[in-house]
């Protein structure tokens, strides 16, 4: 008989969950590492420890909840992702991942089913990098991709570190923030994007991530005054922005439907009406799949500010701010996902992920695929972020069919 | 036999002046009804009783202060500026038509010659807008364009109110504001503009002021994460504004070489560099000296801006924050400064202002024009402004042949 979550228990955890940091606009702000942060960690491991759970934290406040298999010398299979929001965040980024995999125990628990493996649920810190940068920061020091020292240090806007805030909430560990074995990790996310809505399907089979490269291009002109300056004498670095932007656009075009540019924030100095900026930052987010257009996109991104920058006089700089290699997921992961939606008839769709996700750092040290399901309009990051019950159960069903298929082995 | 302005002594005085709010970098900051505007103001004021000028202050602290005439009765040739900076200004704008009017008063006293009519040298309060908006308040009810309740009620970011200010500086006078019969009205300021540099020329016999039209774009977009949402599922501001700029200096080319677009601020909402953003909002400062140009490109942008949206499928708004047709100035005070310069034998040229100034106001209730000399680079509204004192000398030299013509008949 298969087993069947209870897709009820989910959704009411997921309500209650989103009542800390409830916003106005029901949405949520529990950023990593606030009190809201503490009261939502509070919550879920109390509600693990009420089936039996054991509770690990590590020295970067990553917390893992053991639930014993039938040898637990083997190693265990991985369910994670996190509970911290963006400012005006939903009420399922992240928070979903973490509750499916308490829902996984919660019914392995109700029909005393143990597994050959022991499962573990992990709450990555400071997923969303709002408050602290950069963001996956909590999967990335554990993965090596970050010294802990380095992981201590990030401070938020008002100089409060990591380490500080660990502390002061009550989640600074002493279990060495490290890689161990593990047989296999996943992560279920709402999609983030509108392509299972538009095609209709329930479930994503995540093969792997888009590669991103963050940049901050700052343009430096001349201010001078708007009005008696011929446009022929000015060096002015909206001009170049402008054209830049519209030819990235243009590049990710030329690479669609894959690739994505973006320009999350623009600031210019000294910011007055009639004056031609000083300066121009403009943030630049390019993605693909495949590393090697990536790098393409790299290099004609800054062909193109070099081109478009010596056009307009102005000088430029491009600063490097993050560059996540796209990855490719486990092949044994996948499969068991798929084999575990295709026994539930439920229609998907293999796909790549177009967000970062603690899966990034998690697989480059353990066996790791992801699971996405539909979220409304594609539109997350966003008080207005909204999800169905059924495919949010439809998820964490499929979750349970892929750990069950590798926790027995 | 002609007279000759004292040069060193008006370089000098300017050179005092720019102490007070002076910055590091060379510049001022001597915003409107601060304390340093108000030691500016006391300075100025105890040059010209020096000289024995009485002091009139109006209900919106501009400072009239007369050189008596022959004939008392006759209206005044007034010369006038403004003594207020920007918050990173030079020690040029403005204070230079005002001291060069203080030294057009201490020639003539020095050689004891009585013009027929009085003269009188005028400060504007709040020229630059920079502190309280809008820019030219203190000319502006004088002229009739603002009620005395309207001017008295702008408030500066802190919610400090200009007659508050004017209280607590000393400078809120009775003198309604409001316009008297004036023989004519000059106003000398260095160009703010590269044109005079650019050709070589001493002295702009300036004709008219350029119309300009100030707005704010606001474009509504959605906020979706960078990585998921395919480039063409978006709803994104920042690709509608690229567009839209890109095609407002297209508009500007058109209309070349006296048209002027500017963008001198960008704003985007939440500002998260993996978000596209929800909110664009952009300054754009349109100028044409031909009031029936400037209207067509007020037509276009509103095309464009309605074409470009509908096609990115993003929502957008036109804020219009500010209307200052095109002005031509007096004929007879536009052939007086051609004449006073001609008799100097200085190289001119005739030409616009690209900037606003005091006298667009003054211009709707008293005979008017203005005379430029160049600044460095055209550079202005910024601490680098500069001036060579030798044009500082010829255009001081210019306006004292103007006004002794006008003060004569």
């Amino acid at each position: 008989m298969t087993l069947k979550i209870n897709s009820e228990r989910l959704w009411s955890s997921l309500m209650v969950m989103a009542e800390i940091g409830a916003t106005p606009k029901g949405g949520c702000n529990r950023q990593a590492l606030t009190d809201l942060d503490k009261a939502g960690r509070d919550l879920f491991v109390s509600w693990c420890k009420e089936i039996g759970c054991e509770l690990r934290v590590d020295q970067m406040g990553n917390l893992f909840l053991r639930q014993k298999g039938a040898d637990n010398n083997l190693p265990p299979v991985i369910i994670g992702s996190h509970l911290d929001s963006q400012p005006t965040g939903g009420r399922f980024d992240g928070v979903y991942g973490v509750l499916a995999g308490l829902e996984v125990l919660r019914t392995l628990n109700d029909a005393n089913q143990q597994t050959l493996h022991p499962i573990e649920v992990v709450v990555w810190t400071n997923e969303e990098g709002a408050r602290f940068s950069p963001a996956m920061i909590g999967s990335g020091v554990w993965s090596g991709e970050f010294s802990i020292d380095y992981g201590w240090q990030r401070a938020d806007k008002q100089g409060a570190t990591i380490k500080q805030e660990l502390e002061r909430i009550g989640y600074l560990g002493e279990t060495p923030c490290a890689p161990f074995p593990i047989k296999a990790a996943f992560e279920l996310h709402i999609e983030q994007g509108p392509i299972l809505e538009l095609i209709n399907k329930q479930i994503g089979v995540v093969k792997g991530v888009q590669g991103m490269r963050w940049y901050d291009l700052v343009i430096h002109g001349q201010p001078v005054h708007a009005g008696p300056t011929p446009m022929d004498q000015r060096k002015d670095p909206v001009k170049a922005a402008a054209q830049i932007i519209a030819q990235l656009y243009a590049l990710a075009d030329e690479y669609a439907p894959q690739a994505r540019a973006t320009f999350g924030d623009i600031n210019v100095t000294p910011g007055s009406r009639n004056t031609v900026p000083e300066t121009l930052t403009l943030t630049v987010d390019l993605r693909n799949p495949n590393q090697g257009i990536l790098q393409q996109m790299d290099q004609k991104f800054r062909q193109i500010s070099k081109q478009v920058c010596a056009a307009c006089d102005v000088d430029f700089e491009i600063l490097d701010e993050w560059n996540s290699p796209a990855v490719e997921f486990d092949k044994t992961c996948i499969d068991a996902v798929r084999e575990a939606v295709e026994e539930t008839g439920i229609a998907y769709e293999e796909m790549f992920s177009g967000a970062g996700h603690d899966s990034v750092y998690v697989s480059r040290v353990a066996p790791t695929s992801m699971i996405f399901v539909p979220c409304e309009k594609g539109i997350s990051h966003n008080e207005a972020e909204n999800a169905k019950p059924e495919d949010i159960a439809a998820g964490c069903q499929v979750l349970l069919g892929a750990v069950l298929k590798l926790a027995a082995e």
